[in-house]
């Protein structure tokens, strides 16, 4: 752990300080204490080419250097240049640096609920994820989880509703999903292993090549503005949506506890709203994003947008949940959270059907 | 104005400070200039019983206060504490009061474009209008026509979709509503009236008793979470759905442009990025609360909750595009921001309908 970027309250308490202000014109008073310098790292599980999601790591070090006058001052790193994109919670577990911004769900095999800290398949959109990560005790619930870690976590960013990935040829019963081969990590590949796919993982730099080859016949990544990107459309013809693994994916920062606990209130405080920003901030840029993409796909690279058909959605639902089912049977914290988590989620998609649905569905529909 | 609690930039150039530090455990340097002490007052156009967007006031104001260590203090104040809850643009324009906490829908008659910096009837969700507003054009839109009135804006809250009031009788198409006499402010009133109702406008503390008396039928406040605190369901028994006009209201915060332009750049990133929580948070807060209020004004209290029919809807998405198509040739700014808002609209209602809307609708119908 790097003791020496890490500032204890001891030594906040035991620093003498004093200023001299004087004011040459309006009445004021000025404040008679002063804020430490303090230099942090964070790691991160993006390349720097996601730069909606990577953006998200960005702003939160750019509001808090900012909001602190260059005081405190966080950089950011992609993956692969400090530790690798997976080995972001061990890296500041460790101290090794003392911040990360990633995706709680890649640790599901540490705890497996932390994956309700990012998203479930068949879980909830962005909106009802920051109500019940903001008001719904799941923020806490997260929180609890990561003490176990030396970490504290805070939401700071979500992708918005993803894309259902790209597929070779049509699939429109589950039997078609039958030995294909595709890439899709995480719960929505144990789904689709559980509908009979041959679930392949591979690092996102890798899709492109091993789906051009046909040494997979699907994958899935993000939704159009990042897709586009790697060059998916020109490996595989069908797009397929919704993305029902992901409704609403929340990306996050983790901070070392040593770490955190050494900073002066301020610059907590500052932490803390600068992710929030960092949440709202993500998803309005995907949504500002991803239809131009959308349409480049389609109108350009002749793309076929194609929809899941109900019998796949179904199965996977019941697929999913059945997961859900044995993890809390063997998992006391899992079943914790996912009771609060399901109770949550069945209030607030009453909620939404009654106001935002009714009224984007009738929006939707008359407009074509 | 209340000039001794501004600071100006001269005066923050011409102060004079020094700041010594010594550290008795751990290396660190400190921050060798100091942050001077502000004190702002926040006119709001709410009571403090509307605790959830009288709430995003808090959330600015505490905030702002943790991130700056007390350095920077705002109190906020219920509507008609300084000023009227309908007056705060000209309290903030006068300098009278440095900040507030309102929505810009309230002065369409002094520029009606405003209109789209909070919402209107058939616009954008909360999460589309936030899209707007940060990634689209929106925010920018607004700031260029505040600077007119002295005044710099960031949203600082979203009610998410409302409501769409309460009725004594039920009404089915447009003919029920002839002479009908319901209390509807702003553009959604605009759209009622060209839909022959009699449009009404009430205090939000006067609409329980005119309703109860039957000197109005009907009536629109927010939502279940603050329409229950009213008790309009002991003076009306149908609850429509969805609130067309208001599908997902942006509060926020104003500033005095001297007042803005004498902070510390420090202090201004303080205060946008609190409004950035407050936005997430309010919306959040409401869509943790809504439907436990909603499923107790339907069981407890024997509400008939009732969709706005087909005829209806279609009708008022008629009435309003034709409002603004005409406010549109009467106003060049007005033309302007519609012309980009429509563009967006188009956009983010296609991305929605394909990633959003295709996975929720299965949700809540694979759900009963």
């Amino acid at each position: 752990m790097k003791r020496r970027k890490f500032l204890t309250q001891a030594a906040i308490a035991g620093a003498t300080t004093s200023t001299i202000a004087a004011c040459s014109q309006t009445p004021q008073t000025t404040a008679t204490d002063s804020l430490p310098t303090v230099e942090w790292r964070m790691a991160t599980s993006w390349p720097q080419s996601l730069d909606t999601i990577y953006g998200g790591a960005e702003t939160v070090c750019n509001r808090i250097k900012e909001i602190t006058g260059g005081r405190f001052t966080i950089t950011p790193f992609a993956a692969g240049e400090i530790v690798g994109g997976l080995e972001v919670l061990d890296a500041v577990q460790t101290g090794a640096v003392e911040a990360g911004h990633t995706a709680s769900y890649y640790y599901i095999g540490k705890n497996p609920a932390l994956a309700f800290g990012t998203t479930v398949p068949f879980g909830l959109t962005a909106q009802q994820q920051n109500a019940w990560l903001y008001h719904g005790g799941g923020l806490e619930a997260m929180q609890k989880i990561y003490t176990d870690f030396n970490i504290i976590n805070f939401p700071a960013g979500n992708t918005g509703a993803q894309m259902g990935g790209w597929f070779k040829q049509e699939i429109q019963t589950v039997s078609d999903l039958e030995g294909l081969k595709m890439r899709i990590p995480g719960l929505g590949g144990k789904v689709m292993e559980a509908l009979g796919v041959n679930v392949q993982v591979l690092p996102g730099g890798e899709i492109f090549l091993a789906l051009d080859r046909g040494a997979i016949d699907a994958a899935e990544f993000v939704g159009p503005y990042d897709d586009e990107k790697l060059g998916l459309q020109n490996a595989a013809n069908f797009y397929y949506y919704p993305g029902w693994w992901e409704p609403g994916a929340t990306l996050e920062t983790q901070i070392n506890l040593d770490a955190w606990n050494s900073l002066p209130t301020e610059y907590q405080e500052a932490f803390k709203t600068a992710a929030k920003e960092a949440n709202i901030n993500m998803l309005a840029q995907y949504d500002a994003l991803n239809q131009a993409a959308l349409t480049k796909l389609v109108e350009e690279d002749g793309v076929q947008l194609t929809p899941y058909s109900q019998e796949i959605m179904q199965a996977a639902q019941e697929a999913a949940f059945a997961i859900y089912e044995e993890d809390a049977s063997n998992d006391a914290t899992f079943k914790e959270i996912y009771d609060n988590w399901q109770q949550f989620r069945e209030q607030v998609t009453r909620w939404h059907r009654i106001n935002e649905l009714s009224f984007t569905n009738f929006v939707v529909n008359s407009d074509g």
